[in-house]
């Protein structure tokens, strides 16, 4: 990366005494985040990276540093009525029924093969996970990933009609190439599952297979047909949640990020780890505050609750988004429309 | 790096029309494996890279696919007559031995501080897990980095009188540049430590933190003067070593490799799954050949026994690094000397 770069600055330096000059600096002197609204969050986010990035500030941070992490579910994409992968979970429970006749007796799978997700879900986390070890577990890793594939090519969310992968924030994806464009590295720290996310995030946000973090279940290396396999068990690894956020950012990264982004309570370690690192440190939260192009959430929910998140994001200057003032689009599907 | 990548090559392009062109081709016609002799070993490496980067070629492969994973001790620097990690874990264990009075009464430590490391090291891999736990635990995650970067600028090998961090090898630093430079993201996949290869593999190897992969502790995540600090917990989390190689890779990378090389039958069922995927993929062995420069030691070491894989080697086609024929030198200290 560093060679590249160098080779890059060089090569970038040589054109200057091109015509072409004028046509590749225009790139740096547009908008970078045209679908956001001119106003205090905005101008947060420019200023801060703009201080970072500078060599003569006080604030300049070295590119290596530069790490931005995002979570997943309502931060990057959107959440509701229920998290898209326990859409999937639910799907998968549905097409297995018939190799799994004990799932007739057996809650909370009883209730999803039923219709009935209301009581499904009131079996609480413990039923979630049980869920998400019945519809993602016991096949290999390759077998998952295709999985994941096929389904989001073919399902649609309820509410808009549309690919679940379609329901991803405009803003937010200009935001993460922003970024990457001065030299940070962009992660996913989502309490999603990490495999169901590589699955599609490298196409929906340019984001790495290797810079996904995400819960996890158990793995083992197995030989098929001669040939070794990764696969899936039924066993909790890591919950990426709370206090799993920065314990998998030591793990995975092993550097404590400048800026962290997210939209529930189940941020706010992450945030709060982040912004208390010395030097410049960027909190952001989104506020979901939209309920015609999106919807409108927060301290009463039961999915991405933000509550405590929000007193600590006044208490302690952290940028909050809201969603209707700040965007001017949400979805990338809204500027085709246009 | 896709968006960089993009750049590059209109940047590049954008040169075709300057006189100064001649300057940054000549980069890519420079022997790109300087302290590699001409060979059968160094060719294979060089053809591997030609036919994968070629967009023309059957065996092209994306940028976004090209994953690299390198073991680290024996492969990347030495570990011989122990695991340098095992020279810090002791070196540790003497500093606390005056906060530990239970240590002189308790095995291993009794010996180390005894400076019978036979006898220290006759209790086996439960010996060497407690030596770790007794001197990689019980403090902050930033406390432990200082810890070993103040080691390491302090601290030299017995026979070379170095630094340990100088202990690597040239010619594969300059394979890590020379993928690198041709869009290979490289990663450390070792069974040491993960945190204490943090510490220095950056500056060593230009490898980031968050492409390093190894074996690690538990670690939560506490308040320590009103602010969120990661704490090393004497607990075993993860061994990267043997199976535990693809299930570390799948785990953080998230993708197999196209690339891998080890020195070691730990590192075998790395390089198994890395050469078993479809399309182009390079098995590289490091063989210790070179009691002059290094050591010569393989089926019969306790430390970095290569048996088993020097059998699969020979019978998969892998290429096997003689390191006395293959290498012009083995340190970096070696070219300032000449």
């Amino acid at each position: 990366m560093k060679n590249l770069y160098t080779l890059l600055i060089l090569a970038i330096w040589f054109t200057a005494c091109t015509p072409k000059h004028e046509e590749t600096t225009k790139i740096q002197i547009q908008d970078p985040l045209p679908s956001w609204n001119e106003g205090a969050t905005k101008q947060a986010i420019v200023d801060f990276v703009s201080e970072v990035t500078n060599p003569d500030s006080e604030s300049f941070v070295a590119p290596g540093d530069r790490i931005a992490t995002f979570d997943n579910d309502g931060n990057l994409w959107s959440e509701q009525p229920l998290y898209f992968q326990l859409f999937y979970a639910i799907d998968r429970i549905k097409a297995e029924a018939e190799n799994h006749p004990e799932w007739n007796e057996k809650e909370p799978f009883k209730s999803v093969l039923k219709g009935d997700m209301g009581k499904a879900l009131s079996y609480g986390e413990h039923g979630i996970v049980e869920m998400v070890m019945g519809s993602h577990a016991g096949m290999s890793n390759d077998a998952f990933q295709t999985q994941v594939k096929d389904w989001l090519s073919t399902s649609k969310h309820p509410r808009f009609d549309k690919p679940y992968n379609e329901l991803i924030y405009q803003p937010m994806l200009e935001l993460l190439v922003y970024l990457r464009a001065n030299d940070f590295k962009t992660f996913i720290v989502s309490g999603g599952g990490i495999e169901f996310m590589r699955a599609w995030v490298e196409e929906a946000y340019g984001i790495p297979s290797d810079q996904v973090i995400g819960s996890s279940i158990k793995t083992e290396l197995v030989e098929q047909d001669g040939k070794l396999v990764i696969q899936r068990l039924p066993e909790l690894d890591f919950i990426d949640d709370k206090e799993g956020k920065p314990i998998g950012i030591n793990k995975f990264i092993g550097k404590r990020p400048i800026f962290a982004s997210g939209n529930s309570d189940g941020d706010l370690p992450m945030i709060q780890w982040t912004t208390q690192g010395e030097g410049p440190r960027f909190g952001l939260y989104v506020h979901h505050t939209d309920s015609v192009r999106e919807w409108a959430y927060d301290r009463e929910s039961s999915i991405g609750r933000l509550d405590k998140g929000l007193d600590e994001a006044a208490a302690n200057g952290w940028t909050v988004i809201d969603m209707q003032r700040d965007w001017k689009v949400v979805y990338p599907f809204e500027l085709k429309e246009n």
